[in-house]
């Protein structure tokens, strides 16, 4: 009983993500399918990066990633299944996979028209290629079989933080529902950073000395989220709101 | 282990879709179940008849469809079954099946109270009764146990485009959630109105005499969408947002 | 196959969920996980008590409902596994299981860090504590290796509807996604305070004498809704864009 999870820029009003179930079931009808969501934001590609790198790893082993943020769709971009760990992440390579690709044991070109759709839509590959070569996967399908092998899949550039000086310089990576902040900077790389100094984090104008551990610890307040990431909260509040904060607005960590 | 689909105008905020979830499973433990959406505007029938229209196809047969817009609940509107191919389509009669119920090898009014719950609330079929018969269904039940024979499911009269002279008058039936504008003109009625002739696509004073085959072709491109309609949409974009458009604003083909 | 469903506040857009899930799904791989709603106001903790009475009883027995809406979660507040008619309820003991702890079979604080997650986040109950103990309950384990029985859950003490001389006064406790307002009076507390006697029903200005069987059998109406509660709604409209309600604005009935 394998696992296919879908997260999407489709939305949840219309039914493209039900169709690609429903191609998913017609491939394994003993499939788990979950939904991750549907909801990044139309044609944002580094949001898609930041959240498959946030969820992927919680799967057991063998589970199939289907991740369709896909604005090229029908042009000369590649579908491609990404294999890492156990898992296998299936989608357009342009990267979406940025930070899985980097540590991939195997990266194939789907080219084998043998398991998509008969029909191969020019605008929804999430139907014709992508569900139904996850149905496969999740059936043990080899990897040898789906195409070429590559080692140049597309990788974002500006995902990463980057340290100049006493300051380190990373961005609102997302917004949660509840209105966080959450940045591109984790724990590891905040810590070997700063290591034992004083230090002072810097955002739109608000200055934070030191970390909460939890919500309720302040009004506002920054802290490591569940994701390992440095995200700013309002406790019974939304930082967003509050604050006018944008995705991408600089987040500058200095030591002294 | 069957397949059974839901989709209705509920919303994703409320508790109602996972008791009909909790009903069916109580009725068949094995079922899988599959939410299509329950974002259909509130009480749109039209779109409704669209949207399953759209699905349906892309399932195993054996798959019970349950669709619930049901402004009209707890009146004398019917509760029914509709069987084409291998499908099962259940819920009020009220036009929701008018592309599917032409081609119906059978359609029952849903009479037997054995097969529904106990109480039968006057707001609340979708719990009451469609949910049970979809887990009977699932679960291999004979449809003559369910109710009397029926030859006059309600139609909606307004669903498909109309020939006058040298022009085909459709309209926008429902826009995505890119914004893309999807008309009721499919892939086989434009050919066989065009045929080799030249052609213009009219919306809104928007022109267009060739169709596109993805939408990073252009800026506002007109196409056949992945579900065989011709669609209108913006690269990267939102035509809905950028024209104003509506739903059944018209779209007129004219040939010369 | 067990049923465990999902009650939070997180939001259809972020990765929590289907992290929540993946969690499950690697403790109880054949788990059966339905979505309730993720949409509960955020950090409401009253609306979420008044979801999951309306639920729970829908599942079948053996069903574990996980149900995460955690304003204080990493502060001292009990995460509790709740027994009940057979079903499990799993969650922060902050009053979202105020209708449900009263007629308790047992009530259990989870203390046994054997059965969470070995890393345990101060931000993230719900993936770390919440779902694998849901997963754990699904496959059988006894209550009794939780941890500590407890006696005192927190329970919301505004949620009743209060009876003083000729009138009793409620509220509405929710809005539904098609805008009827549903207020925390049932059906027997209003029979067994109206008995025979004529009645007048006020919200906000409007009075109502009589209650309608169903939203088609009038315009602005007052009905007993699918969940046992007295309701406002507008056929084929909005109540509350209509009217202009709130959460908690009063609803009171009179008696001569």
């Amino acid at each position: 009983m394998g696992v296919i999870t879908l997260c999407t820029d489709f939305g949840n009003k219309d039914p493209y993500v039900g169709i690609m179930k429903g191609v998913i079931l017609a491939g394994d009808p003993a499939a788990q399918i979950v939904d991750i969501t549907h909801e990044v934001e139309p044609q944002d590609i580094r949001e898609a990066a930041f959240t498959v790198h946030d969820y992927w790893r919680y799967f057991p082993s063998g589970t199939v990633h289907v991740v369709v943020v896909d604005p090229t769709v029908g042009s000369s971009r590649r579908p491609v299944v990404v294999s890492r760990d156990g898992h296998f992440f299936v989608g357009p390579d342009n990267g979406i996979f940025s930070f899985i690709a980097g540590r991939a044991s195997d990266i194939r070109v789907i080219e084998n028209r043998d398991y998509m759709r008969e029909m191969v839509s020019p605008t929804f590959h999430g139907r014709d290629i992508f569900s139904p070569i996850a149905a496969r996967l999740s059936c043990g399908l080899a990897l040898s079989l789906l195409g070429t092998k590559i080692t140049d899949p597309v990788m974002l550039d500006d995902i990463y933080p980057v340290i100049t000086g006493n300051a380190m310089t990373g961005d609102i990576a997302r917004f949660d529902h509840f209105g966080n902040a959450i940045t591109n900077i984790d724990r590891e790389q905040f810590q070997s950073f700063v290591q034992d100094r004083p230090y002072t984090i810097t955002i739109n104008g608000l200055s934070f000395t030191s970390l909460s551990q939890s919500y309720y610890e302040g009004e506002i307040i920054c802290l490591t989220g569940s994701s390992g990431y440095i995200e700013f909260g309002v406790f019974q509040g939304n930082f967003r709101a509050r604050t006018g904060a944008h995705k991408r607005d600089p987040v500058i960590m200095t030591v002294q």
